[in-house]
């Protein structure tokens, strides 16, 4: 276990925590499996983030299975898992952490007189002695510790440092200080940073601390009040992804990323992040997810450089910084729109096909190539979503798939007929009736493969323009404590609909398989432990 | 023409001055029809903003007729538009102003290096001769004139305080400065107002003089950089409802006003905004603009509030302060659920239908309310989507209506059979073939009208969950320089499409038709002007 002490004291460095796969996950409809965690804890490396919070192992198999998984490929970030301030939390990070290269164990306790008083029942001294203890505890198996005091804006300035001098005297590494529930100002975030920093420097090892700010974005201030804490001597900033996070989500990776960028003079400070990957790391994510950015959000949404596209049109446009203070470029805006045709060789389709979540093998891709180079022959252009279909029948996917469908839609009842091919090769075929072609389809699916979805939410948008145009078709779907996602895309909006509805129930039914195959392995594991 | 005087010194009081309107509408597909504006424009006067843009006539006839129709109707608050400094502008403005009770002349003239060097092609001196002949130009026809110092931010800061001596010399009441492409940081631009006030305090006429902030969201600063321009002495923020605007947007209207309201101790401000009209504004927005907030947009996402349905699983949250600054019936969350049913009277009928920018004459709102009663009938609930289809074939509504349909999809090729009723009442039926059933669909309803639409983007959503889902279709279509969007809601996600093609066909029939009969008239106008 390597802890990157020389890192620690760069006074121009802002470390950038990820906590997408965290405290983004865990917010309403963005729930992730193991497997779309490790799709984006890759993009996350390759982004550049220097430390990755993968779950809540405590809380969860999920977490546990995507942290075994990730720790295994992704080496270069800190790995960092979240507890609670209980011996047995710690423990299970601990066994979670074993397989990381560069591990952190992330301990937190409520430190406000509210959170004290209604959710833990803790008096100040009881506190204290909890994150002497918690914290020596992780200190002893493990060098990189991190001990963040949730709602540390709320509480009481005197105290807060008192935890903060307890923490960092049992062996913590990172001092975190969120604003859970967005409540704070600039001003006063800053002045909480400064005069924590000043209030713990006579305790021993305080000069190696870093510390973090976890600001949440209730009123708007997040990145605002992110960039004040790094005025007032934070230099670590938590944040996610698309700002998603409980609420109204976290500080965004993109804003905080790029204000630092933009207005590196000012504030004299950089990320490691290699801006160019934000766009493509965000789109993955909404895929990941199935939720969307507006599309005025700052720097990754739709219109975010939409002056691009002849929207001053007032002819007066003569130099690129009348209206414009960094290149799409610079975010990856360009790469994104990139599309591939009969002329892509294999790299660009492999480039692609990682921006997309797709890590294949050098036999997979081999065969997803000659279907690429078979798509070309059929149209002008093979765009992401074509990417996506394409996968979705490609080598990596076993289960039921779309044979034919037929539709009639009369009067006030519509009727469809599917067929399909079943795991196995053979054919079925059911019919149902329904309220509207989607109702009637969704029936003869369910009859076919005997999977009942309850739907969460259903979508379908055209992707593209004129003679091009695509509809795809986004489903959620939740199962158990689970949302699953799924996509297809067709020229047919019905189709789309079809390819969607198979995504999701192909996914439960290799989910239950793997269930099934893996419990008495799962078992066992529990009985020695 | 009144000029509210008192309010000027008003110490405590931020005036909020919404630009939905006119910065936000000119953003790539949030373009609004004159009646769209005037629906929005009602929304924001119960709201209870105290400036409203409405336009910048000088640049179309669409604004010029939003202005005539918005003045009409909403006396109370101040009523705005845009001028160029340019003496063609500032007599378009006039003589759209004539009709408002409160009506406001803002002018605007770019100041930084970069936009006198590359888009105006003038010296420090041309512009400041401009300010002044046109502000003055302004003044000698009007009482309240605001000047904005476009690109402000970027201005050499001695420059800026002499330009902005100039405008209050030569009249100005508001002097605006807005960071118009999103650049600057919360201590530069508190330091930026701080030194202009001084810098302009013996000016005659500047103790009355309200400084005014127009922040962008580039770097997701908008909203405290809009704060931290009030603590340099702002008492005007320019804000959008959910933050629409050019690239990433405008400083969001419900976030700058919660920030103050939750953080009065903090910043000592208050708005006039009726907090609890906010989640209906924004839904009203998002519907006539087809534009929706991300899920964890503050105060008005769908997840701003989910902590209050279960997310913090833990049992622990004793007391509703743990993880809430605010309650989500402050900015009007628990109204916006209100579902009608059988025992629903017309008041709150009313109410809802105004809610979704339906506002009916007593004999239209009986008409309405008596269809309201036989759909109580037919199902259990009756849902903003369930009366926006009833208002969708209500009285006010003439053109073509669908009468059937009759859709089948069978291998690659989908056919449509569609029969309408005319505006005159006649049937007509038509059919056509597609690459899918809306291809077909649409085609069938083309030929059926004589109207080609060339499709934007095109979506269709399921609203609701279960036996009560329906599937709600939104077109965008370019038609000349205009974006029209159109609606449909069934149980049928095709019949949805047909619902929504029509509704957009319909608007721009009527459209030509205005054109047609009214061109003569406003041939005379410009003749006798």
């Amino acid at each position: 276990m390597t802890t990157p002490t020389n890192e620690r004291i760069t006074p121009h460095r802002i470390r950038i925590f990820d906590t997408t796969l965290r405290d983004g996950e865990q917010s309403p409809g963005c729930s992730m499996s193991p497997q779309q965690k490790l799709v984006m804890a890759r993009a996350l490396d390759e982004l550049g983030v220097d430390v990755i919070e993968t779950g809540f192992p405590a809380s969860s198999q999920s977490d546990r299975d995507a942290m075994a998984m990730i720790a295994h490929e992704v080496r270069r970030p800190v790995l960092a898992v979240l507890s609670r301030c209980l011996a047995g939390d710690i423990e299970t990070s601990l066994r979670s952490l074993e397989a990381a290269a560069n591990p952190r164990l992330h301990v937190f306790l409520s430190t406000s007189p509210l959170h004290r008083e209604h959710k833990l029942r803790m008096t100040r001294e009881q506190v204290l002695e909890s994150v002497h203890k918690h914290v020596s505890l992780a200190r002893s198996h493990i060098d990189d510790v991190e001990f963040s005091a949730e709602d540390a804006t709320r509480t009481e300035l005197d105290y807060l440092i008192e935890v903060a001098r307890v923490a960092i005297a049992a062996g913590a590494t990172t001092i975190n200080l969120p604003d859970t529930v967005g409540f704070t100002t600039p001003e006063e975030i800053r002045r909480m940073f400064q005069q924590v920093i000043a209030g713990v420097a006579d305790v021993g090892g305080a000069a190696n601390v870093v510390f973090s700010a976890h600001c949440h974005n209730d009123l708007g201030l997040a990145v605002a009040n992110s960039l004040a804490a790094i005025e007032g001597g934070a230099r670590q900033v938590e944040c996610t992804v698309n700002g998603i996070g409980e609420r109204a989500g976290n500080c965004a990776l993109e804003e905080i990323t790029m204000a630092l960028k933009v207005r590196q003079a000012f504030y004299e400070q950089d990320t490691a992040i290699n801006t160019p990957r934000i766009v493509a790391t965000s789109q993955l994510l909404q895929r990941l997810v199935g939720m969307p950015v507006q599309r005025n959000k700052a720097i990754v949404g739709a219109n975010a450089f939409a002056h691009e596209s002849g929207i001053h049109q007032h002819g007066m446009l003569r130099h690129r910084g009348t209206y414009e203070i960094m290149r799409p470029e610079d975010v990856g805006w360009e790469d994104s729109q990139m599309v591939l045709g009969r002329h892509s060789g294999r790299a660009a389709v492999e480039q692609r096909l990682r921006a997309l979540g797709f890590w294949l093998e050098e036999e997979e891709l081999k065969l997803v190539f000659e279907q690429f180079k078979a798509l070309c022959e059929q149209q002008r252009v093979v765009t992401d979503p074509d990417l996506q279909t394409l996968m979705q029948g490609g080598p990596s996917n076993q289960g039921y798939r779309l044979a034919s469908m037929t539709i009639s839609d009369v009067g006030s009842r519509a009727n469809a007929l599917v067929e399909l091919s079943d795991p196995d090769g053979n054919r079925v075929a059911e019919t149902a009736q329904g309220d509207g072609p989607v109702d009637a389809l969704f029936g003869a699916l369910s009859a076919a493969t005997g999977v009942s979805l309850q739907l969460d939410s259903y979508q379908v948008h055209s992707v593209g323009i004129g003679a091009d145009a695509r509809g795809e078709a986004n489903l959620s779907v939740r199962s158990q404590d689970e949302v699953l996602e799924g996509t297809g895309t067709s020229r047919d909006i019905i189709e789309a609909s079809a390819l969607a509805w198979l995504d999701v129930a192909n996914r439960l039914l290799r989910q239950r398989a793997a269930a099934e195959s893996s419990s008495p392995a799962t078992t066992a594991a529990t009985a020695t432990a």
